[in-house]
């Protein structure tokens, strides 16, 4: 009879450690993750050092102005390279505070300190990870042999946010925190609207589809003509007003809808506004933790204009994300009742949500 | 030559981590288990959330006055239903903060918001936990099966407080703390005077038999004629007299005695005496740590009499109660040497570890 | 190409906690382990409890003035029976404060409390550890069946600090401390000069032959003729000068040589000055965290001096060991990489990790 309703992942999915351990091994290490502004790292041997499921990865860039990464780790004992999270490389090399190994911002070993056997600096190299930049942000992707990189023109989603000067923006504000849940509720958060009316009543007042609880086909980012923000309502602020300025390369439907939501599982999302961008990342601790990243993007000459100020646009935005933060860990806490095996997806409201799920059995059932 | 000391229970029983996980499959997700006094839920819709190994427990009282027991978890996407510990729900409906499905006080969904469909309240009601009422105090059983409800007329076991108004008492005072300890190593220092001349010197005074290291049969029930309170002392109380009125149920015998116990394994006793009750009750938090609960209880009257005090009865309590915490700390804290595979049991002082040990591994070897 | 790079152990031995269970069983719990100075009892009774692996060891001294070592637990029913890090048994007896079980110190149950039936005090003895004392050092060894005293005649090893008054001297420093590493990562440390010309340069003017990155073979005690102190350095000081007088039982080659290595892994090495002797013991907490114990040791005519003090011998040997520690820190949070399977040894100055591998291997595959 109630059969409209279709099941959720098993609760296990949410708080067992084993299958975060088996996440991280076939899904997490398996994908391209975000981990930052490729502006960060500007002048040549600059690095920084991200770490993710218990792997420290360096960034850096290299003497012909590549983005260029490698497990922080060097191969004569496994010293840690980088002790702080940023800085810069002196004089083009990599080297190990321990024992003086040496290496290029290229990776190869120059140098074994005091030994006078000729070396093969290839085969003792760092441990690379592959990176890539799209749009300003850079990526990286911790397996051997990594999927095509993303906003090929192969790949037509990326396409929802070409007219966003998305590489040219600067972060304007970011907002780190750990939420006492499993990633894939902050997920599973996101990809519906069914809590809007509940969670979210400033929101509902800017786009009043959401008061329905219904709302774009988020994953796959087809926007519904409906899906847009009220009339008047120019951007997600606190008073509805945009910030500053329009990007101007955007079209009339895209001002008019307010709002563009390009997906990136599993670690990433980003929300094309007319005046802003902000995009949210994260890292799961373990199994019930998840570290939050939220930024919000500005052109550059707005922040630097001293008449306006992105304040709207980022007290709207922590207002919302405080909102779901709560719902999450709300959801997270339920999670473990014995008799509690399995949840139920509401139609049409959760549909995102049983695509999500598809993905990420896919993914999961992939070796 | 020893022949004469019987073995206690392995010693791995009071540390390993696993045992205790099967203990709470067997054994405390399969008995009733005190979780308070019923009087705390005075009206419809008010409630309680209780925990008990990692499940959370909803108890409320519906339209009826009757008790009804639940998880704390919503049958959509399995949120926490209430994250206050106490409260009360308005209108008879208990509604998820997340997506706002609504329960009835019985458990039956009534509602799934923003959908049109016929549901089947029935087939997606709250869990439902078993629950009763005895002597005023709150039981629950987590299995699905539990055993026959406790103080039945069937079981003379429960006539030893027959007599003590306990339904109509209230609780005065209450301590909760945790030890360091499992939680039978509680039991074990409850079931046994052996160690009652060195470390309750206090108690001695007012029960002679306890100096001699021996007690009543404390876990079946049964006073021995000896074990009463000594000439000239009414309670345990600092000076051993009364801090009232003697309930007036009570028979010379019982007045006399100073003390009843009923134990009510794994996680309550009650000890009568003729002018309060105390009750004790503990839940595990893991293998090595134990959550005690503490109540006296009194008659309201008494309580609200502006000439006395129960302080007297609360001090000596809470002083036997800190030097059993010691004890218990510093029994779990040697339990853990490598060569100690097995303790000893000394006859006859510790025969009811004995009985209790024969209770404990019927109930683990019962699936 | 780099066939001159001999593989170091496998990564997972400095992180992996079932690598750390193992090595408790088959090596911790094997081996004499230093626990103290002999002087630290010097009454009957006298007791000090140590903890290692999880195992409370209660040392202490009997009525014929012999050191006696027993698990800190009761045969009863497994107690603690001491809760204090060191104190006194009064009137010769070791009582368990729960139900006062008594042991002699020799561990001999003397008395059940309450119990008339005829007991066999050695069957339910303490349950005993072996010690032995060696140059005024206390070692215990878990094992039932120990290898052989240290420092036996038929060991030449122990003969290299033959000339020192090592059982004389008290310990006028001590520095307890954690680091965040596997315990191996500080023998590797300790067993390499190939760090010392970047870490430690101070220490590198003392000593020429550091600079070269070469060290004496410490782990097998034979000094090269080369590693001694600089001409005109006298010891290991702030500023080279001997902080009093010179062992007078000295060799002149040890005087000039400037200082001696014993190490007796796995838990503590000694190093012996002209004026000073300074011993490191150390303990694992976990497979990433391991406690340092660092002591100095001087004549006692010495420490009493009030023209003479120790302290430049103090703040050199702080000095060296706080910028080692931060190196063993670095070493171990490289090491849990993905790719990084084993590490590389350097020929010739790491070539005593290579024999300590092989020391650690034949330990491990002991049964």
């Amino acid at each position: 009879m109630n059969a409209f309703l279709q099941k959720s992942l098993p609760a296990a999915a949410y708080f067992d450690s084993a299958i975060m351990e088996a996440e991280w091994q076939k899904l997490w290490f398996k994908h391209w993750l975000y981990v930052g502004r490729r502006s960060e790292l500007a002048e040549t041997g600059e690095y920084k050092v991200i770490e993710i499921g218990g792997q420290q990865v360096l960034l850096t860039q290299n003497e012909r102005g590549e983005l260029k990464a490698y497990h922080n780790t060097c191969r004569h004992r496994g010293s840690e390279l980088c002790s702080e999270l940023e800085g810069k490389f002196s004089g083009g090399r990599i080297v190990c505070p321990y024992h003086r190994w040496a290496y290029s911002l290229d990776g190869a070993l120059l140098n074994i300190p005091f030994v006078d056997a000729q070396i093969n600096g290839q085969e003792l190299g760092l441990y690379p990870v592959h990176s890539q930049v799209w749009s300003g942000n850079m990526y990286i992707n911790l397996s051997n042999t990594p999927p095509p990189e993303l906003g090929q023109e192969a790949d037509p989603y990326f396409s929802l946010l070409d007219n966003w000067p998305l590489d040219q923006l600067v972060v304007g504000h970011r907002h780190d925190y750990a939420l006492k849940c499993n990633w894939k509720i902050v997920w599973e958060n996101y990809l519906e609207c069914y809590h809007c009316p509940g969670l979210h009543p400033e929101l509902c007042e800017l786009v009043p589809l959401y008061k329905e609880t219904l709302a774009t086909d988020v994953l796959d980012g087809v926007s519904g003509t409906k899906d847009t923000v009220a009339e008047g309502v120019e951007s997600w602020t606190m008073d509805g007003k945009a910030i500053g300025p329009i990007f101007p390369s955007l079209t009339p439907d895209e001002v008019k809808a307010g709002h563009v939501y390009l997906s990136l599982p599993p670690n990433q999302w980003i929300v094309g506004h007319p005046d802003y961008v902000r995009q949210v990342s994260f890292m799961p601790m373990d199994a019930q933790t998840t570290h939050i990243a939220s930024e919000w993007l500005f052109s550059e000459e707005f922040l630097e204009c001293p008449d306006s100020s992105p304040d709207r646009a980022i007290e709207f935005g922590e207002l919302v994300l405080g909102q779901d933060a709560l719902a999450c860990e709300i959801n997270q806490r339920g999670m473990t009742a014995r008799p509690h095996k399995v949840g139920f997806l509401v139609a049409p409201q959760e549909d995102d949500l049983g695509k999500y799920h598809e993905w990420y059995r896919a993914a999961m059932e992939h070796k």
